[in-house]
């Protein structure tokens, strides 16, 4: 659904420093004393600045021999400028299993730099060693997702600055158009020559592709690559090209393979999950969806990849294939892709050994990044090309708003990955459960807005499935297939009938974080949770 | 040769509006309105600006389905926003078999536009059709290379603009710092989608790579894609990336494949230039640089191609290989590929079918791009990492100065292509005849300076080897080798007995084109030919 205009913007002053965006959400025009546009309306902001330029090198300054290899992180770090008050970029390729990002702020600390600004692309539970360095001033602010604990930490109150999450697209869209300013981009990479050209392929800390990377190594004044794996010249593919490196560093460890690989990819062994994705899938073979050279993507969740097993099974009744899959690759898509039952798998993010394999292996599984995929200030990207897309949610409400950052209890426990970006494909689906622990799923309001309900079509739960009612050709198209349809009010009354009423998660003033929209506008906030008395 | 210091600068007024440059040139400090910088010396020149930044599109002004395709060229000029005065780019890609520039300039004459820039890659001969548009005011000038007919004409002082010659480095960093901005971008690509991914690999206009328009594609205002091989989205690989790109349009025939291969890649057969090119190879293995892991480039002409034949053999004798060749890639450094002599081949412009086919085939054989090789504004560039260079020249002097622009006669009949690029590799070799139709080649000095001596090292003839006196360690190297060896000074004089000092070319003051250095500064300019009374 990607036609419908937003509620009027009603830029009324009413809370103090606050502006209420077009999808009603009181958001600050300041943050981090950086000025800030409010959210107004799905395509409505126009861009009118230029792409950011960074300073021109020349190869007066760069070794003539290619060789831009140091000795440790600590020289390159120092070499690159490493002071107080900068902002310091690194990648989650590694997911729960890196090794690098640690080091960059021990060495901070070590030189006794302050007021950093940590830029990563998502950051994850292996990160909680970092905690002690917001405490102590080392680290200002983290802009990226926060999964787990840093977001629990955020959500007290006590990080100093506010968190600013952006999706991978929005990340790219920052980037490029100078609303982030990095001044070292740390990029590990699992091969790398020591011009710096550098790949996730090859080594023994392959993750697949660095895509994540890319826009940093464009846009960022100093970047280094930090590899356990030095090669000589050339280093191919180069998924990050040497001519935008400063410094190549080899150190001895990376990252920790099991865990780079993420635990969500299997399959779901639920029951209800298992209907719900039979149902998703169901619903798309009814809506006439599942057709010769149609697109896909799923995310890496367990539901997630149960839909992906049953349109497997659609396509080989039907005999037919798909035009390509966007992934979030895994073993599943790999032996679709290898079976031709998809012509081209367009990969962002690798989340296990098969799909590095494909890879390196197959030219038709190809590395994209969120410039070709996501960025939304672009002529254009992929995410509006694919026919239909399957997400998470933590909640959605009765207007098809969803969150996938915040739990209900008002924590940040999440990153928004390319969640927003991938609502601009032709069909979004949400399955999710009716209610977790107890707590319902669908709800009057969600606590954050992470996607404004008219870019979401469908939502599938194990009780039965919600079609938003401005895609009435769905509905129309589904009509007399028997599938189990519902209003998403009726869903959520079914869900309060079995868990009662939620509690409203309790909120002090203070925010602790921005979503950003796609274009780099506030979407909503998120405040720091009321501790309860008696506990 | 890399660390020579430059003659001093002597900014002395002496010709109104010129300025003695480094290289003791006297040069224009405005060229058709644009203040210049006068060459500084090697390495001396240090930009102190931004990279060029684009206007930040949104893909809220784009197809959400990702389909730019247009019905006609014509439709997408006027939808780009052709006009007077305007900045038009192409790319030889097609090299003498070009169907399409010469439509764009059609198109604008049709729609009575006036005083565009043409910025190509190259031009060539068969881009002679377009001197009518330079008579009657279509045309204001072209910046790029004038191979052939087109800088006769301007030779003759014709042009209403003055020519800009760049290297294919400096094309990139000319786009890249904002030193040309070009309004439309038109590429011409063997294979696109409608989104406009494309590549010159796959269908009848085959030309292996797209590398010299991926500057214009990332710094254009508008970019179009004009292919006869429309296929559905995703076109694999995308050399040039549709998430730059604002219309495709298919046409009937893109280019002459017979007319696309060049003629120059064949090898000599003249038994004096085989003796060159032997001599040459000869020369290299006696200075120790044939050797495991060596890399090397050599032109496409037919001496540099017999050279590498040579090459072969001696690598073949000794049982080594090279880590990488660059090209120009070719039939004959593809077999060296195929047959293990050669790692990688990282290819900047594909000569021949058997260069396209292996491109395709063998992920071994990289497309590369100017901004990956030449470009000398970035954090280095692949140019420095080569062992040797084996390059041409229309004329060298005495200071190992080097012309590949004019004749001896003054006339502008070629490009500077990547040749002032390849001077930075740590070898630079010339195998030059001594004379051509009886006008010596080596000369006291040279009609227009390409390149500074400095960088060029060995100058090779059919009587001897000159070795550059700054390389004492080259010299020290050969040393007892048995070769011929010369100084600069004697070649010239043989030539001489043989066919008597040159008359110098006569001009009159008109510049009809300056000649760039690899940093944007001015090297030297070309000057209007006199007209010779009785001739």
């Amino acid at each position: 659904m990607k036609h419908g205009t937003s509620t009027n913007i009603k830029h009324i002053m009413k809370i103090p420093g606050l502006v209420q965006n077009a999808a009603g959400r009181w958001v600050p025009l300041k943050v981090n004393g950086k000025t800030q546009v409010p959210f107004q309306g799905i395509g409505k902001f126009m861009p009118d600045g230029k792409k950011h330029g960074v300073n021109i090198p020349t190869c007066a300054n760069y070794p003539s021999d290619g060789n831009k290899q140091v000795s440790t992180l600590k020289e390159a770090l120092i070499k690159a400028g490493l002071k107080d008050g900068i902002t310091i970029s690194t990648h989650h390729h590694f997911r729960n299993g890196d090794l690098l990002s640690n080091q960059i702020f021990d060495i901070a600390k070590e030189l006794n730099v302050k007021d950093l600004v940590w830029f990563p692309s998502a950051s994850f539970p292996c990160h909680e060693h970092l905690i002690q360095y917001l405490e102590d001033g080392t680290i200002h602010h983290i802009e990226g997702s926060m999964n787990g604990p840093l977001g629990r930490f955020a959500s007290e109150g006590k990080m100093k600055g506010t968190g600013v999450l952006r999706s991978h697209g929005g990340r790219y869209q920052a980037i490029q158009d100078g609303e982030v300013q990095i001044d070292i981009a740390v990029i590990g990479a699992a091969c790398t020559d020591p011009f710096g050209n550098a790949n996730g392929l090859n080594g023994s800390s392959a993750t697949g592709l660095l895509g994540f990377a890319l826009a940093d190594s464009q846009f960022a004044d100093k970047v280094i690559i930090v590899t356990d794996n030095m090669v000589p010249f050339p280093c191919l593919p180069w998924q990050i090209q040497g001519n935008f490196v400063d410094y190549t560093v080899e150190i001895e460890k990376l990252g920790d393979p099991e865990k780079i690989i993420s635990g969500t990819t299997r399959i779901t062994k639920s029951p209800d999950r298992l209907y719900m994705a039979e149902l998703t899938a169901k619903f798309c073979e009814a809506a006439g969806i599942i057709k010769e050279g149609f697109s896909f993507q799923s995310g890496a969740g367990g539901t997630s990849l149960a839909v992906g097993e049953y349109f497997k099974e659609i396509m080989k009744k039907k005999g037919i294939k798909a035009r390509f899959a966007r992934g979030g690759s895994n073993k599943y898509l790999v032996s679709m892709l290898q079976e031709g039952l998809i012509d081209y798998l367009l990969d962002g993010q690798t989340f296990d050994l098969e799909g590095v394999r494909s890879m390196s292996e197959n030219p038709n599984h190809v590395w994209t990044s969120p410039f070709t995929s996501y960025n939304y200030h672009s002529k254009g990207n992929f995410a509006g090309m694919v026919d239909v897309v399957i997400l998470g949610a933590t909640e959605i409400d009765i207007n098809f708003n969803a969150n996938v950052v915040t739990h209900s209890d008002g924590y940040l426990l999440h990153g928004i990955g390319g969640w927003q970006n991938c609502l601009f494909s032709k069909t979004v689906i949400l399955p999710v459960p009716l209610f977790r622990d107890r707590i319902p799923v669908i709800v009057d309001e969600v606590t954050t807005l992470c996607g404004p309900g008219e870019l979401i079509d469908v939502v599938v739960t194990e009780r039965g499935i919600a079609i938003n009612p401005q895609r009435q050709d769905l509905i129309e198209a589904v009509k007399g297939s028997g599938l189990p349809l519902k209003t998403i009010g009726e869903l959520k009354e079914i869900a309060e009938k079995i868990c009662g009423k939620p509690e409203k998660a309790l909120f002090e003033d203070q925010i602790i974080a921005i979503i950003k929209w796609v274009d780099g506008t506030i979407l909503d906030t998120v405040k720091k949770v009321k501790e309860k008395i008696n506990g």
